[in-house]
């Protein structure tokens, strides 16, 4: 048995976020293995199946592998946090394992959809790693369109002023660490809690968005002092609507000597 | 005259690159934006018809509106540098007008390819904004590939460790600023002249590709004080035999107490 995975980036919930070489290495696979549940929200679930169904329009394929997502556990500390993670990925591994030695005895070529990038705060990479120890196996990434670029599509801004950096960071990372000096831009991910509204300075500015590229997107930008609130009001609102939310935001501070472009 | 304008992303040379929403955007476009020469190196301009072609594959569209790309001035110093790019973003929109007045005098749909994502170190955002001011239009973006994205792709890696950060900065600025205290991992880019090769500490990796996505890519990884001479070399042989290079790199420092994971 010889497993040939690729790591297919879909975007983030439009199906029409897939590329061509996404399009052309789910059609080439042999199954393609998919979350059942767990922490896998329906809505999410309905966006592979949408793009499954964008590129097999005549319903005539594709074989499916399921797979029953373990359960995470909550951690408090960064450390807890860490070593939950390994515990998850493992397990994970296990199941993919477990799926594909059903779907695949003899081995043969599998297709994963993975929201956003595979590159960009997505573990799918680690645990195809975890994979590979129990599994002969190549793994090969299509990359896709990450929730930070459909963040800047949405708002039509650049996430980099002229040679200037951009920190791509987890809440969390940000909460413990705060705002590194010296650098003027941030793009915040995985932000549970609203850690930007800890952050009030008066000269950052905030473009902000849920739900990226489906059609329940919401987007606000402005000086975070003025719609700091309103955006945590509205994402109260959304979670509470749609029974889950995944959000990113851009912050940017002036810098007291920089140009005014 | 009002101008609809769709910035597309295109991803980094394989025409494969492009997105459902790409594709659509550029048959839905009247005319579709060119640069003609200056700093557009004849590679990627065949890369552009190329994603044309693949658009249009049988020969039926679309209609072009050419312009000749403006000649940026080399500068030495950040304010020189920042006040030239200034100069010519002026001079692009101007012959993006000029282009768009002949082309559709009456106003229309106009789609333009970007190479990578127009959000990353790219200027055709900031150029449409003064193409705002000399023509009534709208702007909407669509995201793409970014060459970030194909080099984790082509070293099937993750770009961010579990919850840390990851800069993403010019090689200027890392040159002028030197490596942030308290973050792991830089994405560089836009570097003519290797500053990683001042950067050779004991403990730093690195992932470096060019050509990403195209036909004569390379890659090369490892501890940088073993690997960073022979990537500057390769940069020199590839320059020479191809007349350009695009490359781009990662970096992951190691920090004392990390976890190994």
């Amino acid at each position: 048995m010889r497993i040939e995975l690729t790591l297919v980036g879909m975007g983030t919930g439009n199906p029409q976020h897939i590329t061509q070489e996404g399009v052309q290495a789910l059609r080439a696979a042999d199954v393609i293995l998919l979350p059942r549940k767990g922490e896998e929200k329906a809505a999410l679930a309905a966006a592979r199946l949408e793009v499954c169904r964008q590129v097999w329009p005549q319903g005539d394929g594709p074989r499916w592998a399921w797979f029953d997502m373990p359960y995470r556990h909550a951690a408090s500390t960064t450390d807890a946090y860490r070593a939950e993670v390994q515990r998850w990925h493992d397990a994970i591994a296990q199941a993919w394992r477990d799926a594909l030695c059903a779907a695949l005895p003899q081995g043969g070529r599998v297709a994963m959809l993975v929201w956003g990038d595979p590159s960009i705060y997505d573990s799918t990479l680690r645990i195809a790693q975890r994979l590979a120890q129990r599994v002969p196996m190549t793994t090969r990434v299509v990359p896709g369109v990450s929730a930070l670029q459909a963040l800047a599509a949405a708002h039509a801004i650049a996430l980099t002023e002229v040679s200037a950096p951009l920190l791509v960071t987890s809440a969390r990372w940000l909460r413990e660490n705060g705002w590194p000096e010296g650098i003027q831009t941030l793009a915040v991910m995985l932000d549970g809690e609203g850690v930007f509204q800890a952050l009030s300075a008066p000269d950052v500015y905030i473009w902000w968005g849920a739900y990226l590229g489906m059609p329940q997107q919401l987007l606000c930008a402005g000086p975070l002092a003025a719609v700091g609130a309103d955006i945590a009001a509205l994402r109260r609102q959304a979670r509470q609507q749609h029974g889950w939310i995944m959000d990113t935001y851009l912050l940017q501070r002036r810098m007291p000597n920089a140009p005014q472009e």
